[in-house]
């Protein structure tokens, strides 16, 4: 085992929490992009699945390509009805056929769908509502053999990174914390609010705004006064949130778009604007620790449906992501962490060509005080990387 | 009201049940073709009723293209699996909005497919066996305004003809009641008869071949005995069967395709050969009264999916078996009739061009001793011609 | 050699030309259904084509299953445009790999579809104008074993049949006649004439009316007096060309649904009523004579797309019309013919269970005095049948 | 017209050029998502400049969802085949009636597909080796709206920020140049270079690797050998280039996943890798500038297929390039610039909520110096803004 290329270094810039204007997006679990996102990622671990149980391995498959094409609906207040249906078409490389042992990736790939919208977007008739259709194809023949020998670390796929950082600004942690718990012990009260939450926060200075669309489900809502209560009610909860998390002051804006005069209000029959008119695709939204940061490097790979295995896009987000975590948990005195990890084709997946660490450190700590600690905590994670494919496989690790 | 113009001739050939050579072919509700019919009829009906509810009245429609792509299968005794799933294909026109009333067509006709799809072939798993896709236009202008007036007799809206017979001969009854028992009361006995049963009856002088194929469904077979013990099973019960119905000597052949030493027999998983390499149409297999005649004259109209209102060739082909059928019942000293109903476009559907009655009589009777009964006959239901539409829009009326 | 069971034997029955009403129906080439079979019997040819070529035999192959979904359109006077393409699936089976020489069975296929559509429907923009999508599986295992050995006489694949009649009836010479030269000589001079040219011919005793549905074609329309003219152009044509088949009174209607008062006329942007609400699909229209003939027993098999070399449908249905015309050439005294095909499957396809010809002859001329002559020629045709498989395959032979 | 909020502010870290470790990425125009990006923004401008002419204004529209199944191919030295053709969906919003004109969104967008893949992808036989289909529904009914009156600067549909650099560093311009001059001048005297051409550039410290993987056309390389001829000289080629722009060291890898001795090289039929198991979509390639650089803020919005008129993301992502670059062509000391446009939804898009201008300044040069300069130029661009529009209709602009 050669020694890792690991670098900590100070970060040379003011840390995001003290930059003057940042700006943080969530897209949530129901909006088009999501939806796409969270199917290709539940097809992925299905197919992982059924290889393991089928030929005691993964075998080559990448599935990161849905495509939904946005219905049209007629919401009503107290119930409407869908028009023309959604397409949703899942698309990608899977293998088939393994020594003489069958795989139904395509079907595998319906049910796994099915069974995700059914569970995040239940207000959707799968089969009346949504047209679920697949075109997995095979994948070139000598990607196939890329996988390694049983036990042996595989080797990356590509020359390709990712990023992760740590802790989560007070903004990030907002506009997060808004869409999980609206979609969570929120919507378990208010049935109106449907799974396409759109969280938008912008910090400027020492104050926040959170800007939320919340797709209202029709069926929830008997008329405009109870619509604006819903609204509402969105506007306090969030607001009570935010300042739970922040000191800095905080304005709630929530369906920002509405003119209740024109009638134009965020009502839907399913609650997702996929419903009506708004397409989505994978790789579109949120990056692999949840949120959309340009204040913070970002990595185009789209981490949703790729195979876990030796995938090293997806691997190393969400890698990165784990790591720094990890250290900001374990060690003292940083107030901001981003870890970078840089494969390179062809080398086992627990060698990065690169691992830097970029701390801003506390007021008297310096990165000498820390990076053997840091430098620690990134090997140890590294000689373990395949744990992450686990997690992945077993749906432990979010993807978007 | 002008006089309808009835015609009621000799037919000036031998009745077919006296011909020496007599093919008929029924396709069972499970062949692809009749799936693809039996899905069109149901959104065609499912269609109607969601006119007559929302806008007290029917609108233009045609829902006669489904179109079904086989999926291919790894079938099993004990249980297989589907590898790639069936892709169905709804087509046809519908009207989508009215004075400004919007009718969800395409996720009426996912929502009829599937209902149709899981009471017809219950094996399949709609939505991870088969994807069901739909593309449902809108027609030209102006058929939009062919429907009449409230309480008119809609006029017809094309030339075209329809033909119906009675009284069935033998070999058809064997042949249209083999595929009905055995996927009635025989398949509640014997679960791995799939519902793709497929007859073939040739009567060459006094002799009668009846070959079957039946799709076996692999969950209820456990071997090759018990595959071996099922088609002996569907030989004895279509021997006994076809021995009720006929004096003539009859032999019976069951799966003639399979070849025990190659192992090649036919075991599906869902009962149907829609799951590997069958694909279908609509109105490529039974006519509107269940089979397919070769010795008999024969509309090339695709009835299943076409709407019941207007559309001729749909009206009068049910119609003149319905007619041929009530004849027949109430008139005696007939052995063989035919009804033919040709229509004129424009003109109201209960006045045909023409309408003869083609008559071999038996022994004894002159077709003058029985024209004014039939012609009465024939006048009263054509003045009821729209209870066919209510009937049909009911699902009362099978059309293939 | 067994010897061939041909049976010789009166028809029982008036001959069509002497019966009281006759209804014959042709679907021009540019008809949405003739579209379909259309392309379904070039991609066939080319399939057939490719394998010859490549691996020196025929593989397993069907393409019978095309399904257009209309488009829709906005025609005017000078020139319109279509609004939205028309979608057309060519469905199918296809061997894809034989020992180890692959074959591109899709591409072949939207090859052949694009060259038909372009010179059959010239004014369509395939790939603007019209959406061509593929879909071909393979077929199931067993069946890619069913062609025999090289230079023996295939065997059957089902027990199906096939029917074909000589001579036309005048009436079937006229509705034949009418759409090959409008869409022939007259359209060269006539640009304006579509080739969706429908053409239903209607005898009563002896008088014919013959119906024609022209689809004019926009850009060769300026203006309603021209569509007039055009209207009154086809009208003269064929009423000429009825009058010199037949000494019977006729009367031409063309383009009936029109209603100029309304602007309601038959123009379209490409000449065919695919553009605009009018779906299609293999096998619902004309027979393998080119006809609907409802008088004359009929084989419901979809002629076009499937396999020449083993389909016995397909087999039968052009081998039956083409003995008959041969009978009808040599021997003297023939009224009408029609010759009857029954397959067995699994016997070699020169070997019908049935051949059985019925005559209605001219007066003075017994069944007996022509029996050994038609007899000799049946024989000698069933001896020579895998030439019915090289025209279809070189594309001699007309399916529809 | 109020005073727009332009801040001018230093940037508080090291230039991307003084950084230890930079990465930039190209994806080529035959690249499977940049054809999907190439594809989407065609789209989009055909159907800008159909609204253009058809009503003398925009409407609504969104075409940047384009989704792209791999095909698969046999590629052979010399020139193999497509063996399944890939499926090119083109997805979006578009008004297709506004005020009684219509326009057929559909078909102007499969003309513009189509005349998009012939010219950059000429190897690409449309419509044989790729099936292009479209589903352009109607985007919900308010968003019709948007557009301002004539004249007016159009409202931000959306809170959104845009933002670009310049000038690049000599690690992106290596990057962009070496894709861009190989699909150009190179490829016009080495037709064997396809246009799939991937470029990534690694800088550690005063080190650039560049990789660059070549589709290479099957039909101009002979043999093994002429393929080694070919992948030394875009090596050769490419250092050259290199070199020519910086004073680094340089090393460039070539198609790195070959192996020889297995015989498995990056030889394609069409120089897409679109052909054999590469997928693609739209937005998760080039960012606007044509590069992914993650040293560097991005913004995760797909530019390509958006409208130009009031998409924001899209306006402002090509303004803040068009920006950067101005900035630094006329002001002198700039090291390095970042702008950064943040809109505010209903807001006019001449007056963002925030426009920054981050700098890195020249030794000796302060911010304070610049200030003023950098801002006039700020507020002229924006005050511009529709200018991005129009240029990004004339396709004046790329998006990828």
């Amino acid at each position: 085992m050669t020694e890792r290329n690991i670098r900590v270094e100070p970060t040379n810039r003011l840390a995001v929490e003290d930059q003057e204007v940042e700006i943080v997006e969530r897209k949530g679990i129901g909006h088009p992009d999501s939806i796409c996102d969270g199917v290709a990622e539940r097809v992925s671990q299905a197919l992982a699945q059924a290889y393991l149980e089928r030929v005691g391995k993964p075998l080559h498959y990448n599935t990161d390509e849905t495509q939904l094409v946005a219905g049209s609906a007629a919401p009503a207040f107290g119930g409407g009805e869908i028009q023309e249906p959604i397409y949703l078409l899942i698309v990608g490389r899977a293998t088939k056929e393994y020594e003489g042992t069958k795989i139904p990736a395509e079907t595998i790939a319906l049910e796994a769908a099915r069974e995700y919208l059914n569970e995040e977007i239940p207000q959707l008739d799968v089969g009346r509502d949504v047209v679920v259709d697949v075109k997995l194809g095979e994948g070139s023949g000598d990607l196939q053999e890329v996988f390694g020998e049983d036990g042996a670390v595989p080797m990356a796929n590509d020359t390709s990174f990712g990023v992760g950082h740590a802790p989560l600004t007070e903004t990030e942690r907002i506009v997060y914390e808004t869409e999980r718990r609206l979609n969570g012990e929120y919507a378990d009260d208010n049935p109106e609010v449907g799974p396409d939450v759109k969280v938008m926060g912008k910090r400027e200075g020492d104050h926040v705004d959170v800007t939320v669309a919340v797709a209202m489900i029709d069926e929830y809502v008997d008329d405009l006064d109870a619509y604006r209560d819903a609204v509402e009610g969105v506007r306090e909860y969030v607001g009570d949130l935010a300042r739970s998390i922040t000191d800095r002051s905080v304005t709630v804006h929530v369906n920002t778009a509405d003119d209740y005069e024109d009638g134009a209000i965020y009502l839907t029959c399913t609650g997702t604007s996929a419903e009506m008119g708004d397409d989505g695709s994978v790789g579109r939204g949120n990056r692999a620790n949840g949120l959309i940061t340009p204040n913070r490097p970002m990595s185009m790979e789209a981490t949703s449906g790729k195979n876990a295995v030796n995938h090293i896009g997806k691997i190393y987000n969400l890698l990165s992501t784990d790591v720094a975590e990890a250290v900001v948990e374990e060690v003292d005195g940083i107030r901001e962490l981003q870890i970078r990890l840089l494969s390179q084709i062809g080398r086992p997946i627990d060698q990065p060509h690169v691992a830097d660490a970029h701390v801003v450190t506390e007021d008297g700590v310096s990165v000498a005080d820390i990076e053997d600690e840091v430098t620690a905590i990134v090997d140890e994670r590294l000689a373990n990387v395949t744990s992450i494919t686990e997690r992945a496989i077993e749906g432990d690790l979010s993807t978007f």
